[in-house]
């Protein structure tokens, strides 16, 4: 397989990073093509704007999404939006690797999103969801939590994580056409002890192990 | 009152930005004080590092809330994260105008929240949601979507708006303690006509001028 890890933290030590660590070796050593994106160590900037684009549709009117179009029918992305957009079409398999901030994903990961999940590529043009442009390929979040699991639950004091999630999962990830695999979730490692953090590492790398082969769970619109 | 407009949309013509300088305008008609914070024009950085703090608090491992703590207690952050503090301590309403992207924040005003809702000032140490550091303060979302209402409905594609929001209303504004007004939605500007924009900017101004005495509305958890 070749896995694309999308990594975002500022610290290298955190375990959020640790556990981009553990999976690219652990991929590696299972024989599959691993690239790392850690947007923090390439000063990736998460800004959506005109520099995107290395020719203009519009000059006098900047409209993101049509732009994008304009870029995707020329070829003509900047040399940094092009590198990921080169990664993704390449990639089987995304892990993105995050510190949840606020409920949601640090600005730098998701301005990722904002300039990479570009219209006319990535989905537009009657590309979406089950047939949106990442479809065939698989995705899936790997995160820390500053908070314990819970004040995650349904009744919990933060929501319930898989309807925190949703507007990543089924607004982002399945949006752009990708299948959504069981988010791994690492409750407050701030707080664990390093013998909890070492056997988390090891079921992580052990549920790398068979992800190859791993189903896709369901992922929904959020209801009213 | 006084009022803070934190604005986020790349094109100074767009109907978000119209949204914006129609509210700063109607506003000190009304006699009440109004800053903008526009986050596109200032170029601001929306990557949280160590370039948020004059000093170091852990120069060997750094967790943002360690040094968000630290900078709290020796009012040592630079000075654009200080000058937002300083806006946000000044402010009796927060309006933010901006186009939901990808179901969420644009990246530059995610990080403007990654790095201004600091902890120490603005939550922890005993400071959340009823009693955190923006208690008495009232909050509105004001935002534009590309797709129809219809699309955000209970049982539409997107999922439904206010549970799509929650992330932002309750993870976000009602964590640091604001009061949340309703927000307001203009749904698709970019497929509406020039007659019912301007009747859109209508009904802004005239929600504007009672927003004084608006009550604020109850934001939840999503429940599983």
């Amino acid at each position: 397989m070749n896995v694309l890890i999308v990594h975002a933290h500022p610290e290298a030590r955190s375990f959020a990073s640790a556990l981009k660590d553990a999976a690219a070796a652990e991929l590696r050593s299972l024989g599959h093509e691993v690239r790392v994106t850690d947007l923090y160590a390439m000063g990736f900037d998460p800004r959506l704007t005109r520099a995107d684009f290395l020719e203009t549709a519009d000059p006098a009117y900047f409209k993101p999404q049509r732009e994008q179009l304009h870029a995707s029918e020329h070829d003509s992305f900047a040399p940094d939006v092009q590198a990921q957009l080169d990664d993704l079409a390449w990639a089987q398999l995304v892990i993105f690797t995050f510190p949840l901030w606020w409920f949601s994903l640090p600005a730098i990961l998701k301005g990722w999103v904002d300039r990479v999940f570009v219209m006319g590529r990535v989905y537009g043009g009657g590309k979406v969801h089950e047939t949106g442009g990442m479809r065939g390929k698989r995705a899936m979040l790997c995160l820390t939590t500053g908070g314990p699991g819970s004040s995650y639950s349904s009744d919990g004091r933060n929501g319930a994580l898989g309807a925190l999630l949703s507007h990543v999962q089924w607004g982002m990830l399945h949006f752009a056409g990708f299948d959504v695999l069981a988010p791994f979730v690492v409750w407050g490692p701030a707080r664990a002890s390093s013998e909890d953090l070492a056997a988390t590492l090891t079921v992580w790398r052990e549920r790398l192990r068979a992800i190859e082969h791993e189903a896709p769970v369901a992922v929904e619109p959020l209801g009213g």
